[in-house]
């Protein structure tokens, strides 16, 4: 089979290097194995039938800035530049309107492609529209990266936890934001916790959509949508984000063995991000960068999921899970 | 499809009580439901081709101790009295020869019966024989509650991260004993943790294998075998348990920031069962009566898991999810 990455900044690259290294391992799986056949990202773009060297377009993409040497305009002049069966879209995610991988998404699946994402903000928005146009045309939308990074929930739900009724998950889906209240915790102002996360690359220049919640919300509506069946968009979440916790909130959580922490909750009637107080040692009150997940089901109880919720090579591994889905189903595993 | 029961303890109970619950789901996904044709326990059986329903016979084992009203002397005459396509075994586990589970997942497989399993004696000791037996015959062997109860692992491992190796996988696997571990951190000497285990119905009466650490090691080499492709059985894992650790021992752990956890090890050179000091906080200290595992995975770094470790429902839940897996793959989803 032939993939196209849409997108390639650290993720692309990182999907890039993780199909090469997979490369023994889709042999043996499959009897053939998975070829890069183009890239772009947001002006150039670069393929070939026979496959392209991920190494040397990510060192080309380091020195000059672009991927390829051919400019486009039109997302179809790169996408109809070479044949191939899986759409590899993780451009950067825009919550206002899907943004290029909107588009990329669509065409994908007009024109027969299978598709894989990390690009929350078409999921986001347009959940049923891209799922009834998958199913219309027979080809599979998968998105296990769009929550939690390498965490896995979407295929957890899906697989490991078949058959059974989900009650509710309750969940911190954003490192940016956890950071930051680990370190408020730790009796810094929100302002230099704000200012350590911008420096350790945790945070955005503009962090709006950590901080308000938006990228929190961003993965309850992709969790109502896929796990509980729901319709819903990022206009049916309450949002509350961690702006307006100062450090007495802190220390009054502190005083009663609680911490603050930014919580996602999805249920069949519930779609609501905002801070919450967590006994210390819950697993809700995970310090750090990690997303972690509580899943209350029908008949396990609690099954509790945690992992590094961001970062190229982390998210690149949901990514392989889902290309691995799809090609077992393609050919047979 | 059509399933017969064996052992109807706590678990097959809870598994007859699921398969009955989930009879729509079953026909919504598949166009056709699993009747449940047969149970046995140690002396009796039933089996009727036209369907048995779950609850007459959770009744009459509770008020007779008989789940049928036929006694075997070999195992044949009872499997060979309906036609089924999956057994499911959930007789108690015998770590010293497998007991009656190793004969009855023998007799199926090599029947040409699928085998849902959550009994850790014939795969902590017959590992390899058992799946050759299961390729052979082009049968599925799914143990998903053989470890860690409702804790999702063996098939995290084979569908969330596929395709990544596995470093290592460190946990707790044994609820027994981290309760005691618990009570002892709250201060409780050992013989007074485990009277109250005991009482709370966590501990049998008998609870060597408990807390000399030979379920844990039934669990860590089924993971082994499974997971990291090794060959072992219960006599490669190196086992320490948990009855030496003294208040002194706990003590000394407190005054340094943390608590002793028995953890099992797998690597693709480790196999240990060993009680271990973990800093407070870490996933690895989970209080209470839970299983958790850390899997240190190629690209996504720690990945956590926890759920509960053992109970009814909680491995009737593990067990569905098997169920499924044959069904999807036997029908088509």
């Amino acid at each position: 089979m032939r993939a196209f990455i849409c997108g390639f900044g650290t993720i692309g690259q990182s999907v890039a290097r993780v199909i090469k290294e997979k490369q023994d391992f889709f042999s043996k799986r499959y009897g053939e194995t998975l070829t890069l056949v183009g890239a772009l990202d947001s002006k150039t773009y670069i393929s070939d039938p026979n496959g392209l060297d991920a190494d040397a377009i990510i060192k080309a993409k380091k020195e000059t800035g672009k991927v390829g040497n051919k400019d486009y305009k039109d997302i179809k002049d790169a996408l109809e530049s070479v044949d191939f069966e899986i759409l590899i879209e993780v451009t950067s995610t825009n919550i206002e309107t899907g943004g290029a991988g909107l588009e990329n998404i669509r065409y994908a699946l007009e024109n027969g492609k299978d598709v894989v994402t990390a690009n929350k903000g078409p999921l986001a928005l347009k959940f049923k529209e891209l799922t009834d146009l998958a199913d219309k045309h027979d080809r599979y939308l998968l998105f296990e990266g769009t929550v939690g990074g390498a965490m896995p929930i979407i295929n957890l739900n899906k697989y490991d936890l078949a058959g059974q009724k989900i009650k509710s998950i309750r969940g911190i889906f954003n490192g940016t934001c956890n950071y930051i209240l680990t370190k408020m915790d730790d009796g810094q102002p929100f302002e230099q916790a704000l200012k350590e996360a911008q420096q350790q690359g945790y945070a955005e220049t503009d962090p709006t959509n950590d901080v308000e919640g938006y990228d929190s919300a961003c993965k309850v509506v992709i969790l109502a949508n896929s796990i509980f069946g729901r319709n819903a968009t990022l206009d049916d979440v309450e949002i509350t984000g961690i702006t307006s916790i100062n450090s007495d909130a802190v220390a009054l959580a502190q005083n009663n063995g609680m911490v603050i922490r930014l919580i996602g909750e999805v249920s069949p009637t519930k779609l609501e991000v905002a801070p919450r107080l967590i006994p210390r040692g819950h697993p809700l009150s995970l310090p750090g960068t990690l997303n972690t997940a509580e899943i209350i089901t029908e008949y396990a109880g609690p099954i509790t999921v945690s992992g590094v919720g961001a970062g190229g090579l982390e998210t690149a591994s949901a990514i392989l899970s889902d290309i691995i889905d799809i090609m077992d189903e393609r050919i047979g595993d």
